[in-house]
């Protein structure tokens, strides 16, 4: 796969937009361009709209080293992202640059010699990957004239969201289930925008949001994850970008990535696709891995019995943030796991949550459900014999342990004892 | 005050341990100099040990241009901490270099025209400064050939120390009262070491742990703030020199510290003293600020008294990671904050949950109690003309609001509404 590139400088002549080095949009079933907007679907054939760039300026080692000289966050790719060149400059919240921890002790639990890593994007501003994509559909709705950030939500991208427009001056006006747990609602309205409560579960809010972009009502709003959607999505490429060069600009051998719409799985294969063409890492064969929780594992279900096509199903698994019955990029994640021979595979909550201690235990990262999933679907990987031990490996984390306490709530004391040495002496502990 | 410096060699012969520039520990009180080891009282006066360092070999250009070099974490201020200098190959959580967040929109709020940042630490590994500590004890704990991680807590430590001792293959104990809520219990629980619950109040923990530390039972055990505490406290002196770098190696004019034991505020200026005393700021006056919580204002009211003495108080306050009614740095804070010109004042708990939301619609960052304490103290100092908004100004944000959502509960949804555009117009959200 090459990296996309404009076909003419028509198209970019036609965007009224500094977006960068985003060109144009282009649909990913048809080919078929428009320029740069506020639109995610084909008008030819409702396919999902994708950025063009425009890379063609680069020299390889010119963008290698300012990248390394750019800030310690996703901005020092701002030259292979759709944001302005002087992004860095705007009110926002800076995500990325995480850390790559290097995790030898999980390692020798999984038998994994070739040397394995967590991405951890805990370290993010509102602790997970959201914060990502959040800042380049922010950057979006700038370049649109857009004066609301909007969403739904069930958890991360709310506060995200919330978060995001609070620096950047926007006013802000998220959607959730009426019924969402205190807890999760405290971490969605802090920010202070509008925080509203649709009678009716996901679904109906999705509904509505759609009804809303349609509307004059709508009018000068940007759903980060609908009509900025496109722009949004790229976020994940940062994620490839940063395990790059953290490996020291070279490509793992395998990667594992959670698939909730599976969005951010394709955007980590169009990262390194775009790096190799650009010289920045070395072509190397390397596999991608696809990881979902059993209770809605449409994609792995799919891959499983061989078909292309994803059939949808009523999530029931404590990773939330995964729960995407009807994954829209889920026929592109088939199609990445078989192409690059990655696979994909789904684990037992049960096995999530183990896969949380043992993550916290081996390496001191408490890691969200979604986290639970990757390391277990690793685990389970390596026993198959689909991932190699004696390769390269990066899991990703993409959330934080403390968003999804209840799933671990069953972790407590491991004694009770009278403030005294007798007692300590009696309970083994000495 | 000058950087302290060993006054001869024989100081650093008589030490077995390798702890880099860490020369001896010396009596914040009388001056007496003992070799580096577990201790943390003075043999002569049981006055507080500190670390006394020889920085006598830096030049200091060299020096500057080597921490430009260094890693993105406190590792990169290796020659100016208590431990080896291989230290960043070591496992451990890697915490620091977090954000100093250009605060234009708080600083709008609170009519500060000199330039307003927080320092948020709630980018660090488990989210809470005590990251920092935790990671110089554990490079001691090392030294001295412990192999247990030890601490009392009722918070944001027992996490930071759980997860470091995982990391790092350590043993971990952690005492906390047995009747902490389960969500605290769960956070400190998921590393997977040792936790134990004393039937009694915090001071019974405190009381048991002092009483194991002298006991066969406790030998090898490193209690990070306790027979560790001249090494642990030495951490947050890391805040002190990534304010002045990110500002450009430059100090600022006036920082706003939380005041718990007083221990980070004392340090944050020695900090400061040795960055002059190296020769990598310039030597211009800075004044120290303190803020506390009313329900826990020992050192506030002292200061208001103009008492050098501290009276304890029993606590009560929702900012209880700072809730320590005998601190022990009291009248050092005193001290400092006469000393440099400026003042130790107090907040109420509904300016404090005030604060919190200011922070959080104005910026994104969702702060601790401890983060609400800062910033609602900085905006009454301004109120009173103690700080000047003519001059730069550093906040603290030491710990994550995921760790204090009890703070904000009253936060909710802004509207609730059926799935329909009339419904949402009615509710006047167009
Ligand atoms: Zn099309
Ligand atoms: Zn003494």
């Amino acid at each position: 796969m090459a990296v996309q590139t404009v076909a003419s400088t028509t198209d970019t002549a036609a965007s009224p937009v500094d977006l960068g080095p985003a060109a144009a949009l282009s649909c990913r079933e048809c080919g078929h361009r428009v320029p740069l907007g506020p639109v995610f679907a084909c008008q030819e054939c409702f396919g999902p709209l994708e950025i063009a760039y425009d890379f063609s300026a680069h020299d390889t080692e010119e963008l290698r080293k300012r990248i390394e000289a750019g800030p310690a966050n996703i901005w020092r790719y701002a030259p292979l992202l759709p944001v302005p060149a002087d992004v860095a400059t705007k009110p926002n919240l800076n995500p990325g640059w995480t850390k790559l921890v290097k995790a030898d002790n999980l390692a020798r639990e999984l038998g994994v010699t070739g040397g394995l890593f967590v991405k951890d994007d805990s370290g993010n501003p509102t602790h997970s990957f959201k914060d990502r994509v959040v800042a380049q559909a922010l950057e979006a709705a700038r370049a649109f004239g857009f004066t609301t950030l909007s969403c739904s939500s069930t958890g991360n991208l709310a506060g995200a969201v919330g978060a995001a427009a609070a620096r950047a001056g926007f006013r802000s006006c998220v959607f959730i289930p009426h019924d969402l747990e205190q807890g999760k609602v405290v971490m969605a309205a802090v920010y202070g925008g509008e925080l509203v409560g649709i009678e009716g579960n996901y679904d109906d809010v999705n509904r509505f949001c759609s009804e809303l972009i349609g509307d004059p009502a709508g009018e000068g709003w940007g759903f980060v994850n609908v009509n900025l959607r496109p722009y949004y999505a790229e976020g994940s490429k940062t994620l490839a970008y940063e395990i790059c060069e953290q490996l020291g600009w070279r490509l793992p051998d395998q990667i594992v990535v959670p698939i909730a719409s599976g969005s951010q799985l394709t955007k980590i294969d169009k990262g390194l696709q775009e790096l190799i063409g650009l010289g920045l890492v070395e072509d190397r064969p390397y596999k991608i891995f696809g990881a979902q929780a059993e209770g809605c594992s449409p994609v792995s279900t799919a891959y499983k019995a061989g078909h292309d096509v994803v059939r949808p199903q009523k999530p029931n698994t404590i990773a939330k943030s995964l729960a995407i019955g009807n994954p829209a990029d889920g026929p592109y994640v088939l199609d990445i796991a078989r192409r690059t021979g990655g696979a994909v595979e789904d684990v037992t909550d049960e096995q999530v949550v183990d896969a949380i201690k043992l993550l916290a235990r081996t390496e001191g990262i408490f890691a969200e459900t979604a986290g639970g999933v990757t390391v277990g679907v690793t685990r389970k990987l390596i026993e198959n014999g689909l991932l190699d031990p004696a390769k390269t490996t990066v899991v990703l984390n993409t959330g934080d342990g403390l968003k999804t306490l209840d799933a671990v709530a069953g972790t407590g004391l491991t004694a009770t004892i009278r403030p005294t040495l007798d007692s300590f002496r009696e309970a083994g502990l000495a």
